[in-house]
């Protein structure tokens, strides 16, 4: 029976929910995006996941198939046991929530949880540029530093303490940074669209015409990674620094990371990874400079190939290998 | 017929050679140890341990027991596979020379071999500190910083790439003090003898009474981890220093591999590891301060139990699990 199925893929972020019918081989059926609006408190935000998801049932029936389960990958720290969200920075009102569990008793089809990081990772490996790979590190680069690690072709999901694959809280510079989780210098604190923020903030006060721009956008509370992005396209040397120092960054993160656990790579998504060709050289740069016990020149560090759908299509094949 | 037999583990390091014959539950039998002078090169060195091999297969005889096998645990890079020394930096005779094989044939059978590190965690794992632990990371202090992982229970060898657990070579200051492999601020750069006799001979220009003493020590080519850590105890400020430096990068490097991997248990071992009490303080300090995923309270840090036997046991351990 199990050909005939589809799965639910739900990505759960700070700003939107994103749920997607995918069919058994990791191609989406049907996508629906709506603002999360989790302001609103966060039985409004179980309203449009539900109705997302009753949606989602109802067109398998279209496609002749069955939803077999829904999968939901959460920005935050989630107990998959118990379905609940533990703790989001990102989406405090679903702290404690049994998303998951009432999920599963509205919709009467089985409903497990991830979080995002770990659903980019499944999505990526499953029908995204992590497909031919049994060994790799992803970094997922948001708001925050997300990350995700498959050893042996399965994702290492630590001893069960409820922490794994925090990538973006790795020190990279000792004292250097403040960054969100209170320590400084984490690989957070340099690549990250939070980083990015402060670092254009800091630009602001040097004037110039960029500044200007800057400083203008940050009055309108339109400062964004994108448009960060494009000042450094545009030309501006300090936002231009900005992702340099991020690929800086990554690189020696991911040295580190590459020498500790004896691989050579990596893939790298998020919505900051559309910024690709302003910090790709600086990271192969700095990669370079850091390794010292493997071959930076075969180590292969990619942008990931399923753009804003792999937590969706993680979430999913999370459904389908749980649910079979 | 298992239960009766025994194996040898030998310990190859760049100043002693160091062969056990070990009991089928980790317990030294007999042991013996002599200077590997690899000065006199690579067939001399064989020669002697050849010898120490032939009186350990006797004196198994001698316990009505049978030597099943025997473990090589080699300070550098091996293939296992091949049986051969791929390159070894304190050891550079044994390059390329066929050690595992040769021995294999000579004794008639079967050889193993491991790098010192992952032989010193599967001692420890076998009989000693990390008995209960399945996710645990190993760090060895000795001329240089090396490393072992144990992930679900077994030791995790990386995706086969000939480099894994290089935990001396992630990078815990950018730009910092120079290591032997060429990249800079390396955690062998900070914890090591190398990285220790590095830091006194810059105390020696400072003056003073213990600077005399290591100026005098360096002089006689007398000066070692054990001189320093001398001073240390003696209160020379310069001296603690460096061990406070030492446990200050361990800290960071364990919270950095805590984060990535999920885990929070450590064992300690190596040579510089009886400097304990001069660096352990400031490690828990680091890593208390590093550490923003997982809660430090928790976090265990234990020194090896098996002191110098760690790498003999657990090359004897891999004899036992290859042969049975």
């Amino acid at each position: 029976m199990k050909k005939n199925n589809a799965y639910i893929g739900v990505d759960i972020g700070g700003t939107n929910l994103r749920a997607s019918l995918v069919d058994g081989k990791g191609g989406i059926l049907k996508s629906l995006r709506t603002p999360v609006r989790i302001d609103l408190g966060p039985d409004r935000a179980f309203e449009k996941l539900l109705a997302q998801c009753r949606e989602l049932v109802e067109a398998a029936g279209e496609f002749g198939l069955k939803a077999g389960g829904v999968g939901l990958g959460v920005a935050g720290k989630i107990d998959p046991a118990a379905g609940t969200v533990v703790f989001s920075p990102n989406l405090p009102a679903l702290n404690g929530f049994p998303l998951g569990r009432e999920l599963g008793e509205k919709l009467g089809i089985p409903v497990v949880m991830e979080n995002d990081a770990n659903a980019f990772g499944l999505g990526e490996s499953w029908a995204g540029a992590a497909r031919d790979l049994d060994n790799w590190v992803g970094i997922t680069l948001g708001t925050g530093t997300g990350g995700c690690l498959f050893l042996g072709g399965k994702l290492w999901e630590g001893a069960g303490l409820g922490f794994c694959a925090e990538i973006g809280h790795m020190i990279i510079l000792p004292d250097g940074p403040p960054c969100g989780c209170g320590s400084r210098g984490c690989l957070e604190s340099f690549a990250s669209a939070s980083a990015l923020m402060r670092g254009a903030r800091e630009i602001c006060p040097a004037g110039g015409s960029y500044a200007d721009v800057l400083r203008g956008l940050t009055e309108r509370n339109e400062l964004s990674a994108a448009s960060i992005y494009s000042a450094a396209r545009s030309g501006d040397a300090a936002s231009k620094k900005l992702f340099e120092t991020m690929g800086w960054a990554l690189g020696i993160g991911l040295s580190n990371i590459f020498s500790l656990l004896g691989i050579d790579r990596a893939v790298i998504g998020g919505g900051v990874s559309s910024a690709w060709d302003a910090f790709i050289g600086p990271l192969r740069a700095s990669l370079e400079k850091s390794a010292s016990m493997f071959d930076a020149q075969r180590a292969v560090v990619v942008r990931g190939s399923l753009g804003d759908d792999a937590a969706q299509i993680g979430a999913a094949r999370l459904a389908e290998s749980s649910v079979g």
